[in-house]
């Protein structure tokens, strides 16, 4: 059972992270309405949201920039156009994916840029490209997280390795990505007592980034505060990739410090979030995500379901286990 | 940190609870389609369900039976027109309301009813009336259950002598209902232990009821099954009252022992709990059922705004904090 005084008090090393438009960008090609952007940056700065994942860093060699609006690429001046040079605040972040990311190149020094972090997403079998892009990130001058995504498909003794590598860097933090939204909040518990056993060594911080497969999103996130997680991703009416993250509005309804405020971000929901859904975009909670989070499996698959329209749930079960 | 055998291995005293046509029923006043109810209970024989609840005793002279369907009453003819004499494993429930139930008269001897257990639901107030509906069904040969709503509004040491006074009669399993969907699982583990203190001294079991007003009912249910509690609510796609209730989908995909089959689940909620929705009927998950669990609130505004087709959340969250 844990300390019931830090259920009533709250942790000052909590970092809420703002991922809307970065993880949410992937289930509309990044093509949000033209104020959308803005607005959300100022609802951040009122419900003191601590950084904004604007988007990727997209290789434009590998993507059609036709394909995908601006923030799939987050180049420093379409930023500006968002934020000017945010003397707020609030931080600005943006993902970086191991292989799809020209990052010598597109990535510019900080004191060219309004991004303040470099987030590098990357599996576990390719930490030595992200030990390079962590340290070409932060020798340019940014704070840099390290994104180790499907750790519900790894073993426990590679991500111990993983992350004795990875603490060799600069990198400040270090995430539990469930993008399979396969773990139950037993299993988190367990995966942060891995991270957190090599990460208090060497002074890292651990942050939780969670998927909704299985309604556990924001229930994972709570198991991770308990756990001593301190950088926490949450998405705005849940928008995110298939099943979706963990809710903004849920999450800052929990925190206890006074510096976070929920209803500017019901404001946002209901002016914009709502909106997006009336538009046709499609993202949350069905059974075709929770199928493929059982499993353990990617959520590409359910994905397409939900774009092909289909409702016929028990012929796609029959179609995952087969795949498992 | 729980113990790892148990995440693996599965507790035998498990027993879940199928809650749709009950908790579903306050959605759309028990108006199922004709073959729900009996395609219902095909399902739950399929995938070793091991109580169905087929919903309320209510009073005929505090309810119009011209505004309910008839499961509102349950009489006992009209059970047997769905279930026929139910020679199965499956044993089926009825829920009786402490001040709504005319039990003396409307609750018949068990060897006249195809029915197998009474659910006494009573708040912590009216225990002494709750005693006498247990002791009254259990002397017409039922099991009985006591579900104590709204728990998170309740004083722990009132649950103490409440327990303690129910732990007095032939009362078999001992409910936590989470009515206003306001607890976290950190809170649930502390209430299943003030339960778990006082009914192991009388060899009563505990069981669960959670809503989902915070994306919980499920982790909730989780957490309760790892601190021993072992009757288990759910219902098909969640439906339920407001943010409904514990997915039966999740719950069975969660746990481990091999009586539960998944798949009889998924093809019903493919077939009937789709339909409903399409029909119009409204439950699960939204921002104004976040507002009054986080708030600690009965749900009843949060359903209003629902009925009313209301989508201002900003009106709604200054309305419901101005109750508090």
């Amino acid at each position: 059972m844990k300390d019931l005084a830090k259920l009533m008090g709250f942790s000052k090393d909590t970092k809420v992270v703002d991922a809307t438009l970065r993880d949410g960008g992937l289930v509309n090609d990044f093509f949000f309405p033209e104020d959308f952007a803005q607005a959300l940056y100022r609802a951040n700065l009122k419900a003191g949201v601590d950084y904004m994942e604007m988007g990727y860093k997209a290789s434009k060699d590998l993507f059609d920039t036709s394909k995908f609006g601006p923030l799939k690429f987050c180049e420093d001046d379409y930023i500006r156009s968002i934020v000017g040079d945010n003397m707020t605040d609030l931080k600005l972040a943006v993902m970086a994916d191991v292989g799809r990311c020209n990052y010598k190149e597109d990535i510019r020094p900080k004191n060219e840029s309004p991004i303040d972090m470099i987030r590098v997403a990357t599996y576990v079998n390719t930490i030595p490209a992200a030990v390079d892009m962590i340290e070409d990130a932060a020798n340019k001058g940014y704070e840099t997280t390290c994104n180790i995504m499907a750790v519900s498909s790894g073993q426990q003794e590679n991500h111990r390795v993983a992350l004795e590598a990875l603490c060799q860097t600069p990198v400040e933090v270090l995430y539990i990505v469930d993008s399979y939204g396969a773990l139950y909040p037993e299993q988190i518990c367990r995966v942060v007592d891995t991270f957190m056993d090599v990460c208090t060594k060497y002074g890292k911080k651990i942050g939780i980034h969670a998927h909704n497969n299985q309604q556990l999103a924001f229930a994972n996130t709570i198991e991770a505060v308990g756990d001593g997680v301190s950088f926490l991703d949450a998405t705005y009416a849940g928008m995110g990739r298939g099943a979706g993250n963990c809710s903004m509005e849920l999450l800052l309804g929990m925190l206890r410090n006074p510096k976070y405020y929920q209803y500017p971000v019901i404001e946002f929901v209901e002016k914009h979030m709502n909106a997006l859904k009336q538009q046709g975009v499609v993202w949350g909670y069905d059974l075709q995500y929770m199928m493929t989070g059982m499993l353990n499996q990617h959520p590409r698959t359910a994905i397409a379901f939900t774009k092909e329209g289909r409702d016929d749930y028990s012929e796609f079960y029959k179609e995952v286990v087969a795949l498992d």
